[in-house]
């Protein structure tokens, strides 16, 4: 089986493809558009893109990119990041005088740079930096990528969980061509546009409150060539399979201008 | 007067000031968070940032600035962005091999530009692309800013409105440190949060929705610390001077875990 991913071999997503999917055959992607048409030409089966980070927010270019295509949401995973400081097998923590990744890693690792006083430098993507480092060869050098980076490139970790807040965790979705529809313990995302009136959210929220459906995220986004109209995506607890979420799913249908159901999957158990 | 905004001379958010204030003197920073600095600090009286824009969404960072900082919205501008086509003194349209501006900006004119069958490259600003283009002097490329920047710069405008979608429309808040209450035909900004349980959302917006209040933009963004759970920034048409804003304000009090008012100000005149 064949699995997309946005990023370079290393990357966190490719650990998050091999913590959900196994043992696959991981297909990397320079940009999440080509991971989204990896499958939909069908040169991969199936692709993991992160929606959501507790820190930085959503994926907002994923979220897009689901409305633009007809691809399924399948599952779900929760990655908790781990940073890893990265050197040249033989290099020392206290030499370090310069540290690169991208600007995210880099920022979730902010305090832990500054009490270690060395000169950060942003590149491209948290694997690459790994990649750079060890074809420069500069021991008083240091990237920031996962623990399988350093591994890949037979580097050394001279330091782990070196983030600033433990609680960093990124939220991916499993997408394919064809949908699936969960037994219980599921989640349900949807996409949907409204009338431009007083209390239209609040009624399209009504179709989940009256049935007591949980709602575990909303996001909105441009409707484009609409100015200062929005499309909402939600996701809330259960599957396509249970009556009460059909019904509200038919009722929300009534009110809505457009409404498309991305997906039922089963919901990730945290514990 | 002195006025922060974000970028150099020329920049689209300095077009807006002059726009929304008049003849002031401009403070460019270098990021958002630097805008917000030199209000606290009265280095500027005001700043006025950059919250949505029509085409690609929220900027994100600016809700969690307005989140840190004690500051208050007073006013907001929307600005109709029409992208130039730049070239230097003498230079032609037909000549033109390569374009350089920010990548938003390119992603903006995306047809327009294969159309010219040119070579793109990304830089880091819309108006640093023109500073850079005269600095080098190459009359076959040409860099896409404002036609602000091109008269700063004494450059040549080679094409104007060259946005692929003309619905390109950038929504600016002013801020400053003391809050002012606005009379009729007012916007009223709100940041809350509310307990993680079923319908919390639903009762939120109710408090709006059973007065007519028409809300014009939710956007939710990670509460740090708490993975999945949200803080909600909500704006809605009204002056914190009507009665009824005020009763819906200490409904939602009652119900909310915490609720900050950002800034009541008045609606931008888009006739």
């Amino acid at each position: 089986m064949k699995v997309a991913f946005q990023g370079e071999a290393g990357a966190y997503s490719e650990q998050a493809v091999f913590d959900y999917f196994g043992n696959v055959e991981t297909v990397p992607c320079e940009s999440f558009d080509a991971v989204f048409d990896s499958v939909i030409s069908e040169k991969s089966e199936s692709a993991l893109i992160p929606i959501e980070n507790s820190l930085a927010g959503s994926i907002h270019q994923n979220y897009d990119l689901l409305l633009r295509h007809d691809l399924h949401i399948v599952g779900e995973y929760l990655l908790r990041v781990r940073h890893c400081l990265i050197g040249l097998p033989g290099a020392k923590k206290e030499n370090i005088q310069r540290v690169i990744s991208h600007p995210q890693a880099l920022g979730q690792c902010a305090s832990y740079l500054r009490a270690l006083g060395v000169k950060v430098e942003p590149v491209y993507d948290t694997a690459g930096s790994v990649k750079m480092l060890k074809s420069s060869g500069e021991t008083t050098t240091a990237a920031i990528a996962s623990h399988r980076a350093a591994e890949i490139y037979q580097m050394q970790i001279l330091q782990e969980g070196i983030e600033d807040n433990p609680e960093n965790y990124t939220r991916f979705l499993a997408i394919q061509h064809e949908p699936i529809v969960p037994d219980a313990n599921a989640k349900t995302s949807i996409v949907f546009t409204l009338k431009n009136q007083s209390g239209a959210l609040f009624k399209a929220l009504s179709v989940f409150a009256l049935r007591d459906i949980d709602l575990t995220k909303i996001e909105s986004r441009p409707l484009q060539g609409k100015p200062w109209e929005y499309l909402f995506y939600i996701d809330f607890l259960g599957s396509l399979k249970e009556p009460h979420v059909n019904k509200a799913l038919d009722h929300l249908a009534e009110y809505a201008l457009m409404l498309r159901v991305l997906g039922s999957y089963p919901r990730f158990n945290e514990s």
